[in-house]
């Protein structure tokens, strides 16, 4: 409710449709949008949690994560716990982040996917060219409201309509990563474009607000599938010939509350889709596993946590372990600080404990981001149907109110 | 330890070889047994839980349930508090098998689904022929130890040799189900012809025990997906048409206990790999979730729950929902009692909440079976290299042993 009263008219912000003259004086007013959102410019906006850059970035970072109910539910207490929370966790995350160069690459690899795959589009999708590449996170620089405001002042919107893609760099779907970036970036679309966007005031599509659809979900794509199968091949290769088809090729993903799995999150199934997937490109040679990294706080998570995994078979006798980050597909902390140094560090046995290279700049993956982006820009479906069903447990207005948006855009 | 000392010699059984003119006087004297495993005659071996065929086989039936620690770990008090939980739960479970018809179809389908397959295979794989159909249950007739010693004096084994495929009618593979079949199936072959298999006393397959081979898993066989497909296909014709793309398809599977899905036990990812094939053949056309059922006491369980998934969904106003029972693939209590008469006849929208038909008889489901065992037959491998790697938090020296015998063969 407190909510709902925060969506205030877009006036009240001040930033009202620009005049002719103000739209001249915007630093990157790239080209002209047409109404006719079949044709181009088109934006493609990659959605992720994000990292801070800089070590001075991470308390700003963890006081929105910890601020984020679709990510951590702490209920009523959300405004008090999670800036104690972050506060206190600031020093400690501050020099893990130290740890890795001083700073997340994820806003860099972002980037430089994005652009790439622009490029790629712009030769294959002539029609919807040209593809400007925006960045919007969940919880660092650029932020979801950044990136909207700066769409606005490129062209886009405000009366002149457009088309954008919203992106999701999250392959596999939990309402607490995809779904927290669709609610925020609902959520300034109707502080920025708002009112002038309801359908049933100012008739539909015609009102000159950006005409947004949603690239939701891609567990199983096949471009995915390739690179990762082909930067586990390549990691492979490091273990003498004799011992690489023993070696056990443990799958792990960022895990989530079992509340949250218990809610209906469709996540933990679409994780496993992608496992299957690339083990059946892989041909099945090597024993695997799907485990899940990075539980906080008391309450119960999905298991089996990787950290844990990773000890177990030590102890059982299985040293050569093959860790793949299957749910990101940038290099962040999870993978640097918590893979690199805490599990394969603390292993023992850093030299059978490896890690397989994040997709960041491979370039099969980038074609991959390309194939997908044009099957969507040529199907014309706002989302999937599956993102219209709300978890069986969902209570949450945000998400009810953001699906409805998005799938009748 | 107490395990290791039940498994005493064969002879102590006092079912040693039999004599030629023992062997002339068995009922079922098939065919001769070769020693060459890669002919035939094959015993094609389905394994699964079972059920009782009457009211009257309830106790024994869930007393074995109770005492399997593979599927109910109880610890110390298992010889306890099995016994106890049987007997009160007993009268409630008759009560349940009588109102649906007075026992579980389950061996009338697995007897009529092995035969039928033995038949294509007579066909397709004429050198592995005869294809002699057998049935091992877990906690109900006809049980492990009576199909093995049926085996023996059918003429496999017994110093005469001969292959069996061990197929378990589990498609995804947990410890809890195939595990427990096969850690049941390794411990009767060490009773009845225990010391004679010891390959390092006897010099391996030459001494003339029973070769075993192990079709493990085959979540997303593509018979499979086929035959489950093609049932909800038929099903969602019961929805008007304007309506039947909408209609959620609930995949239902039994659930595990979140202890041994912590344990890191292969089937929760197995199943949702055959869910995303189905959805996938379907064409991701309707919405769907992975839901879990027939959750027991007070320990935690993998959600959501099947019952709270419906109950959910109707009071969001989604009254079209489709449950898929997609880890079985026959009726039994689960199906036929669980969600027929508690899930769908306690919703109270019987006339929208259907049910797919299981697949018992279904000829695709058979020809799938047939293709799947061919292929098995063809490739002459033990078992799947997954079924080598014992889960990372398993404790089990049942396991360890068992699937070291199967994967020695």
């Amino acid at each position: 409710m407190a909510f709902r009263a925060a969506i205030r008219p877009l006036r009240s912000f001040g930033i009202a449709k620009p005049s002719a003259q103000q739209a001249r004086c915007l630093a990157t007013p790239v080209h002209p949008v047409t109404q006719d959102s079949s044709r181009g410019p088109t934006a493609m906006v990659f959605l992720n949690m994000g990292g801070p850059s800089t070590t001075d970035e991470v308390g700003d970072f963890l006081s929105r994560l910890f601020a984020d109910g679709d990510l951590i539910p702490l209920g009523r207490l959300q405004g008090y716990l999670g800036p104690l929370i972050s506060k206190r966790r600031t020093p400690k995350i501050q020099k893990q982040y130290a740890a890795i160069g001083g700073g997340s690459p994820i806003r860099k690899w972002s980037e430089y996917q994005c652009a790439e795959m622009c490029k790629m589009l712009d030769k294959v999708s002539p029609e919807t060219a040209p593809h400007k590449p925006y960045v919007a996170f969940r919880y660092a620089n650029p932020l979801t409201e950044e990136t909207y405001r700066q769409m606005l002042a490129d062209g886009f919107g405000n009366g002149r309509g457009g088309r954008a893609v919203a992106f999701t760099q999250y392959p596999q779907y939990s309402c607490s990563t995809t779904g927290s970036s669709l609610n925020e970036l609902w959520k300034w679309r109707q502080r920025l474009e708002g009112k002038a966007g309801a359908p049933d005031e100012e008739g539909g599509a015609a009102d000159g607000t950006i005409k947004w659809s949603v690239i939701d979900r891609w567990p199983t794509h096949p471009g995915l599938v390739e690179a990762f199968a082909r930067n586990i091949e390549a990691k492979l290769l490091e273990y003498p010939q004799e011992r690489r088809d023993k070696a056990v090729l443990l799958f792990s993903a960022h895990s989530l509350p079992m509340t949250v799995v218990n809610r209906g999150d469709p996540y933990p199934a679409e994780v496993a889709a992608t496992v299957h997937a690339v083990m059946k490109r892989l041909n099945f040679v090597n024993p695997w596993r799907l485990c899940w990294q990075s539980q906080v706080g008391p309450q119960p998570w999905l298991g089996p946590q990787t950290s844990s995994t990773v000890e177990n078979y030590i102890a059982q006798g299985q040293k050569d372990l093959l860790l793949i980050p299957i749910a990101f597909t940038s290099d962040h902390i999870e993978t640097l600080y918590e893979l690199d140094e805490e599990v394969i560090g603390e292993s023992g046995h850093a030299d059978t404990v490896k890690r397989v290279e994040s997709l960041n700049g491979s370039p099969v993956f980038i074609e991959a981001l390309a194939s997908l982006a044009k099957s969507h820009l040529d199907s014309g479906i706002a989302c999937s149907t599956q993102m219209g069903l709300r978890c069986p447990g969902c209570k949450s207005d945000r998400c009810l109110e953001s699906k409805k948006f998005f799938a009748s855009q």
